[in-house]
């Protein structure tokens, strides 16, 4: 398992040094490696979802897992003025031909001026099967299509099929854009980082790198024949726990002089114990960091010191979980989950707005046909990954991910609405894990208001799709199903009495119990009456006797439907209380569960096992997306910016300016009770706002909407700056 | 692409050995590697259906190739009266499990006395997941219980889920049966022989090896830097028409010393043209012939030696295209085609009843779900294999193969249900190949009788199939859709005036085109009343004005309803006359087509290319089915010849003489027109016979059934001589 680490290193550098230049040096358009859309993305996933470990152990997934296309055609027409040579390179076993004719598999070919049809099929069972092709007007990119079945036989005269049965997709792409940048050879880059502090011990040394990080250990001055062992921990506990430990590796050394050597799997870790077998001696300890080179373009800042450095502990979480994917907890699972993806893709739009990220994870967590199990096997998370989808769209605008996973958005929901039981509802079968929530004694029996609610919120966002992709009799379908749905929730769980839709229904009958989940999702679907909606605030949202929520994960929605009531000021002193209470802890980065009842080494456990919490977890950094969407008030009110709307909401802070993201640039907003300075570089933005006085704007028309509010039409790439009164909530 | 070759032979050799030894020095149960079954075979069949090459040029097939699931978890329970040491060996990435509690990847585990579940989860992209496990009662086999999703979660306590919803098949398996025999590291065997004839060229050397062959081409005494040109033909003309024989090789050479070399694929021929450029020479050439290792159970021989020749050929036919899989020919394609591999299916029953390439060929062919095409993309390949299934099952009885598959077998047929017109026939949509047969003219438009019928004889299959798994719902819904499909049939295209089924129907009204098709199916699917079987033997099979058939393909289903209405001596004429008629073309090997009207070169084009067809065609063979069911007369009458038939019928042959493999033994018949002698190494068996005396049988009862018929009930294991005197047709 120990391989020339720094050789790869050195190798993913020169690879992406060679990729930078040959970008430089050529005005030709920009070529790319492209495959089976979904394939790399599935086949990556596979590569770092089999990275996790227990104590040293291989710990797979416990779903299918499923594997690219092995043979692919490739195929384009083009219209050239003049003969183009171009180049030629695939990842496995291949063949090209010119307008039908076969001409083996070269790397250079010559197209001659006209119209010609390069077609390229390739094998490989390995690797997801991809081409790069490069000539002065010639590109591999995502406009080739695609098919893992070209149907072209030929008679017994010699002709070729018609082909009129074949699907063909869209190519897949991310950013291979060199010859050289094989897509299997894909490595997340590594920096050199120092210890904070080294402690010496008996058996060896503790090493603490100051904060929850990511990556390789690298052990310098190793020298003599034995093991050492290194185990991991996020606390301190944790490394010197050498039993419980949930990481650790154990490095075989044989080396008469004294030589540096790497682990063989990145971790996550705040600590590492070191301890050499007597006859191994090492002088120092430092730390390759492993990291997703995103850039961070969400700002935030604010009046308040302790919600900044809880929004920086978010974006630093949301960071370390950024990986090959958005994934869970970079201790432990190491997995692509699909609610906890949902939650970093929200996060994401309002930190990075990496769509490529999104879009790998959502073709990762999907798989392929045929659908035998929930994603993940876990019944919401089947429906976070629909919501999902149209979230996307209507955040970056990208169509084309729709188009691409349009198919297998039906055939999942076709695979939900064929678990639904006699009355229409859905029920865990055999197999389904009802998930909603890690909170103890939750029940998961019977036909559960959450799981219909998130159902038929689904089922409204295939009808977008649908419509979207002009399949008009689906968008019907799936549109009536939804209306349908709702019907039923409402008439089965909402209990007038209590205020509250119930938590479920068991035998036929709604049982009285209430807890936050359904009632906090129906809240931001719009599915309430304002009368409703004032009623579940009340009875659940702000009433103790409804039990608490111990995990970022629900705190998110929960605080998420408060703010889209207006109680941001209520949502900021809870804030401040629980992701606070986590930085009191001592927390370097934001958690999978925080009980504030609980006491000191309590915190580590979950799952029976002492260490078995990550101190790192994806959904622990909700900050930033609330403080995005809800206090600099911004969100898309079309598909990618084309128009959007910031509705700053101090919440009680004094002052607050930062940046949101968008497909085609940023925006940027500063507030305070008298001014608001806001910019978007793209798209119509209107700026909504409440003031008591009459408010102005230089070279901005403000209209009055009645009772103190105010909108303000924005274009882009001007700046305005308002002066106002804020009305105090 | 040139590999180390013999290096590679050695391997496989001493892994064979190593294997033989390992089997004979322990008294342990039988272990073996195991897999999820289907997957070894889809990944063994797509490396050796990628090994087709058209003049040098990787020329992969046109349907969709799956893969393996790349995540396996393989588990048994077992209950020990001691403890017991295991070995463990995986392909891939793996973990190990006892009782749940996981003990990382030991090569070694010791379960203790009493009940114990071993787990192993294995991962691997590239080659199939697979197993070993051997101890002193433990060993992997197919007993073992495999899944691609195991459901098992655990939640927030650390407590398992109950995996109820986990779908479990018994384990895949074939003959890998020690530790080192790495089922990825498959090859088939190679043997060295020795050039027929040498001419030495002012080019080089051509060189014939006397008949059709295949293997490597082994080139002595190479020496000099540069090319050696090495063109294949099956016949001369080929090899030495450098630029349109369909199969080459270049290989490059840079020996200062003399050496020998190998060429990088195996290919199929009878001369190779070897070219060397200046500055590059060679000694000699020999063959490396590559070949399967299955035995020639089945035997014939009888007075009329052009038929023991024939019989001969056409058993070497089937040996060169029996190969990973039952592959159509062994020139060009190479690839597991479904109509094709029918044939070998029943040609094998009476050659070497090797049911695991019987098995692994329909795996390979079935591939995985969703189905998203014909097999082959063909209609009518999708029907033989739905027949071939329970056809295999009533000759090996091999039940567990109709259990693994019944699965896809449904799903498939959803497939083909779901591609009926409005009328409920089947007709060719787009992305359907409608095949039938490799004739000019032959129109494949509208319904076509003979796709009907076959899919009435699939969903019969389908019935048989389902109630064998105790799908009772299965069997009658198919049933149902046979029956009403049957009498569809005849109301349609059933033509009383012409006495034939008519060919085909187009926009609702049938064709008066009369082909041999769809009436020689219907006699031995025996969907023809006594009256209308004599109709059609007249007026189509034995009417020269019905279009002729040109292919050994199709000849191989006319004579078998000719022989199965008794026309034995008819249907010996023929065989004579059209195989016959290829030996004196010089055959060594039987071919794709064959039409007697052509001369000289025209036999070896096809396609539209000059050697475009195939002398060695596995569809050629069918006189060894023909011959062992028809004339020697022997067949089953249950599943695994726990009873069967032999009807001997010299169809004019002064006596014959042959062996019938069956799954428990062999079973020979002997017979003139004054003796028979049989004798049955399992089941229970019936000789039917007429006789123009009473017969008479020493230590048997002959019971007449009228009419000059008799019988005998043969018991396993006795050979039994009859003397009767035999009624001449």
């Amino acid at each position: 398992m120990i391989k020339p680490y720094l050789q790869r290193v050195a190798t993913a550098l020169l690879l992406f040094l060679l990729a930078a230049s040959a970008q430089a040096q050529t005005a030709a358009p920009k070529a790319t490696w492209i495959w089976y859309p979904g394939d790399y993305e599935i086949w990556l996933g596979n590569q770092m979802q089999n990275r996790r470990t227990e104590r040293g152990t291989f710990f797979p997934v416990f779903w299918r897992m499923d594997s690219h296309y092995v043979l692919i055609d490739f195929h384009k027409d083009f219209d050239l003025a003049q003969p183009e040579e171009v180049e030629l390179r695939a990842e496995g076993q291949y063949n090209v031909k010119l307008d039908g004719k076969p001409l083996g598999a070269p790397t250079r070919l010559t197209v001659p001026a006209g119209k010609h049809r390069i077609n390229i099929k390739v094998y490989n069972q390995a690797t997801p099967p991809a081409v790069f092709v490069r000539g002065k007007t010639i590109a591999s990119d995502a406009s080739w299509l695609v098919t893992y079945e070209d149907k072209e036989w030929i008679d017994a005269s010699g002709k070729t099929s018609d082909q009129s049965g074949t699907t063909w997709l869209q190519a897949g792409a991310w950013n291979f854009d060199a010859p050289e940048s094989l897509p299997s050879a894909f490595k997340l880059p590594t920096e050199a980082r120092r210890a904070a502090r080294v402690e010496r011990t008996p058996q060896g040394m503790v090493v603490d790198f100051g904060r929850e990080t990511f990556g390789y250990i690298k052990l310098h001055g190793l020298k003599g024949k034995g093991q050492v062992a290194v185990y991991f921990g996020e606390s301190k506990e944790e490394a010197l726990a050498t039993e419980t430990c949930e990481t650790l590796e154990f490095l075989a050394v044989d080396q008469p002089q004294k030589g540096d050597t790497v682990t063989s799997l990145s971790k996550a870790f705040r600590y590492v114990n070191i301890r050499p077998e007597a006859g191994v001696s090492l002088d120092s300890v430092s730390l390759l960091y492993e990291y997703a080179p995103v850039a961070e373009r969400g700002k935030f800042r604010c009046s308040d010191d302790q919600l900044n450095k809880i929004w920086d502990v978010a974006a630093y979480t949301m960071h370390l979980n950024t990986r090959e994917f958005f994934i869970d907890g970079i201790k432990r699972d190491r997995w692509v989950w699909s609610g906890d993806a949902y939650q970093s893709y929200l996060m994401n739009y309002y930190l990075y707005f990496d769509t490529p990220t999104v879009n790998r994870t959502q073709f990762a967590l999907r798989g392929k046909d045929p659908v035998t199990s929930h994603i993940n096997t876990i019944m919401d998370y089947s429906f976070y990954w629909f919501i999902s989808v149209y979230d996307a769209y209507q955040y970056t605008g990208d169509k084309a991910q729709v188009q691409q996973l349009y198919p297998r958005m039906q055939s999942l929901m076709d695979y939900c609405l064929g678990r639904r039981n006699k009355d229409g509802l859905m029920e865990g079968l055999a197999g389904d894990w009802v998930f909603i929530d890690w909170a103890d004694g939750l029940s998961k029996k019977g036909e559960v208001s959450f799981e219909q609610l998130l159902l038929c919120r689904s089922l409204e966002s295939m009808a977008l799709c649908a419509n979207l992709v002009g399949d008009q009799a689906g968008a019907q379908k799936y549109q009536q199903l939804a209306t349908d749905l709702k019907a039923k929730i409402f008439a089965t769980y909402w209990n007038a009495g209590k205020g509250a839709l119930v938590h479920s229904r068991g035998n036929g009958q709604p049982t009285d119990n209430v807890t936050r989940y359904a009632n906090m999702f129906a809240i931001f679907f719009d599915y309430l009456s304002p009368a409703q909606e004032q009623q579940v605030k009340k009875s659940v949202l702000l009433n103790p006797q409804v039990p608490k929520i111990t995990t970022p994960y629900m705190r998110f929605y929960e605080l998420e439907a408060l703010c889209a009531m207006g109680e941001q000021p209520y949502v900021l002193k809870e804030m401040k209380s629980y992701w606070g209470g986590m930085l009191n802890e001592g927390a370097t980065s934001f958690w999978e569960e925080y009980d504030p009842t609980k006491k000191g080494t309590e915190h580590l456990a979950m799952y029976g096992r002492p260490f078995g919490k990550s101190l790192c977890h994806a959904w622990g950094a909700s900050p930033i997306y609330l403080l995005g969407k809800y206090y600099l008030g911004v969100k898309p009110l079309t598909p990618g910016y084309a128009t959007y709307e910031i509705v700053p909401n101090l919440g009680g802070l004094q002052w607050m300016e930062g940046t949101v993201p968008t497909p085609q640039g940023d925006i940027t907003v500063a507030a305070s009770p008298k001014q608001l300075k806001v910019k978007g570089a793209s798209g119509t933005g209107t700026l909504r706002f409440k003031s008591k006085s009459k408010p102005s704007c230089k070279g901005g028309k403000i209209v009055s909407k009645g009772s103190g509010e105010y909108e303000l039409t924005l274009e882009k790439g001007r700046e305005y700056v308002v002066s106002y009164q804020a009305v105090s909530k």
